[in-house]
């Protein structure tokens, strides 16, 4: 497995803010960083032009920076001096004349205090350049994101096998943690959602002290990541105990719109449009008002980026982007279903990449009475 | 033990602002608003004005606003609709016509955004008004930190007592993890770093798989997080192994710069004048360029807040404020050591909040030959 292309991925930045008329870039994004050079450092900018390719850093990176991104130039400062000061003389010395930055990741406070160093060059607000090269994985990124989805999906094996009546929600997320780096994690994805009935109705919740026994409903939604940063983004509502018509009801609804929208997955086909499937179906059965986000995402260096599968969102989808599709409904107090796999898109339609089983009897754990 | 208090920070905030002519403030930060109100979610923004206090969230947290921020005016939307244009809403209903916003947790696109959308009122560029309530601690606040040093030193008690040669960084970092959950931590406050040898002279590296018997130094930079959020950061250096008559001397010269650096604190001490001690005690032991770093930094909600211990900060230290300092030496390719503690501002001095011991001999750890 060869590792990825830097050199291309920065080629094709180039042509894509030449085309804009801009001569540099300044990317201060910290995943686009990783993205174009490798670095896993913070509190680094990066700058490109055709000429020069510059990673401002500090001294605390100086060894990482040669380890990680050997061959690229760096221009290494000590505490008495500024990032936006070093940055104005990468620049000078680029002779660059107009220099994009990224809007999204430049705070006005940043750019107010850049603007006042950069006295050689236009700074040009830019958006989601290196985020639009992002969205289309390349062959060593899909290798990784597939690595993520098999760390997952083994961790969650261990957390199946081993589910007990009286584990808390915050024991299983260790249990599940620990199974993930057994299985070559360097991490999680994100902080893991396990939660209880009630809690399995907040769509962000945090592991808690509830215990399985105290409902029927247990919502796991999970990912792995690799020493390579890739994630993978997985959610599986499990049964453990008796369940109304109403769970029943729920699940079902869940499951069907997440397969009709992820059956719609292809390259052309609308976000908004897929994003519409589930939705529809979740209104149609009587619960659109518990269904308040959008249907999923993008994910690889980021657990979210670019694509959005939302109602606002008017993008395409491609045949190499990576999204999650992730129907819920939510009764506030009472339990949340939500069900989540990680689609790829292919040159003739689509890919599911998770492969945990999802049908409600799949669902149900059975423990000794 | 009573909770924070969270009418009197925002009555503070709300005279912070009025004095720079504004009658509200875009809150946008997401420390801040948990700050500000207790919430602990993400994609959601606070207004507050004399006459109102607005958390504009969406319908995934309507229940846990419900439970964290009880009282609290909420305006809640659904995926269809944008942050920006629920907050022009709020704004506009407010009737507020100056409206300060967090320039440094408001990207240049947001702002371009927001702008757009806001027709009823400016919007002023602020800096650091609710950081700057945040840097000195309350009662409670330092209640929760001194849990957190506590369950981080307990942490540290495991590893060391069960440390053998033949572990790596990795599984040091989770044996870490796991003893500082065991004393009540909801989570580390950081990225653990472990780093054994060369490793060690990076300032920021990862835990790898370098085993403890591969060099002579450990490091470890950890700290706990509690439920309600607040961290703990310390760092200290073993020595695992035959120790070289340079390693001792980095150690010495280490510790004599943190000591006599953190017996400078007290209310009016500049901070670069404390950077400055153990700057120039490092830098007369020939070790300058090996310490590139700033000396130190507040801590609290996030793991690096105002008011930072650098060369460059001329704020004068407060009583109430809670900073590390941790100089360090770094010898690329051989080894590295730095020591860090958490000392709190009093009245008349200041008070060292962690107790792990940090003499050489204390760092000695012996293994069966």
């Amino acid at each position: 497995m060869s590792g990825p292309n830097y050199t291309q991925r920065r080629s094709r930045l180039i042509r894509a803010f030449k085309a804009l008329e801009l001569d540099g870039l300044l990317v201060t994004g910290e995943s686009n960083i990783r993205y174009l050079t490798g670095f896993t450092g913070d509190s680094s900018w990066l700058f490109i032009s055709s000429g020069a390719t510059v990673l401002i850093s500090d001294s605390r990176y100086t060894t990482q920076i040669a380890n990680e991104c050997s061959g690229l130039d760096v221009d290494i400062r000590d505490a008495r001096k500024l990032i936006d000061d070093a940055a104005a003389d990468v620049i000078r010395k680029a002779k660059t004349k107009h220099v994009g930055f990224e809007a999204s990741h430049l705070s006005v406070a940043q750019h107010a205090a850049l603007v006042t160093k950069v006295k050689t060059a236009d700074l040009v607000a830019t958006g989601g350049l290196t985020e639009r090269l992002r969205e289309v994985k390349d062959k060593w990124e899909l290798e990784q994101i597939r690595a993520a989805v098999y760390m997952a999906e083994r961790g969650i094996g261990v957390v199946r096998s081993s589910l007990q009546p009286d584990q808390t929600e915050r024991e299983i997320r260790y249990i599940l943690e620990a199974a993930m780096r057994s299985f070559g994690a360097a991490g999680t994805g994100f902080e893991p959602i396990v939660g209880v009935g009630p809690t399995a109705a907040l769509p962000h919740a945090h592991a808690g002290d509830r215990r399985v026994s105290e409902s029927s409903i247990l919502l796991v939604d999970w990912g792995a990541a690799t020493s390579s940063g890739y994630r993978s983004d997985i959610t599986r509502t499990f049964i453990t105990g008796k369940f109304t018509k109403q769970m029943r009801t729920v699940y079902e609804t869940v499951l069907k719109a997440q397969q009709k929208a992820i059956a719609a997955i292809k390259p052309g086909a609308k976000c908004k449009a897929v994003d519409a499937i589930a939705r529809k179906i979740i209104a149609n059965a009587g619960f659109e008002k518990y269904f308040g986000h959008g249907l999923g995402h993008g994910f690889g260096l980021q657990i979210h980026e670019s694509v959005r599968m939302s109602p606002l969102s008017e993008q395409e989808l491609e045949p190499g982007m990576v999204v999650t599709v992730e129907p819920g409904i939510y009764l506030p107090g009472k339990f949340g279903v939500r069900i989540e796999d990680d689609i790829l898109v292919t040159n003739d339609g689509h890919e599911v990449l998770t492969s945990v089983p999802r049908e409600f009897d799949d669902a149900i754990v059975e423990f000794l009475a």
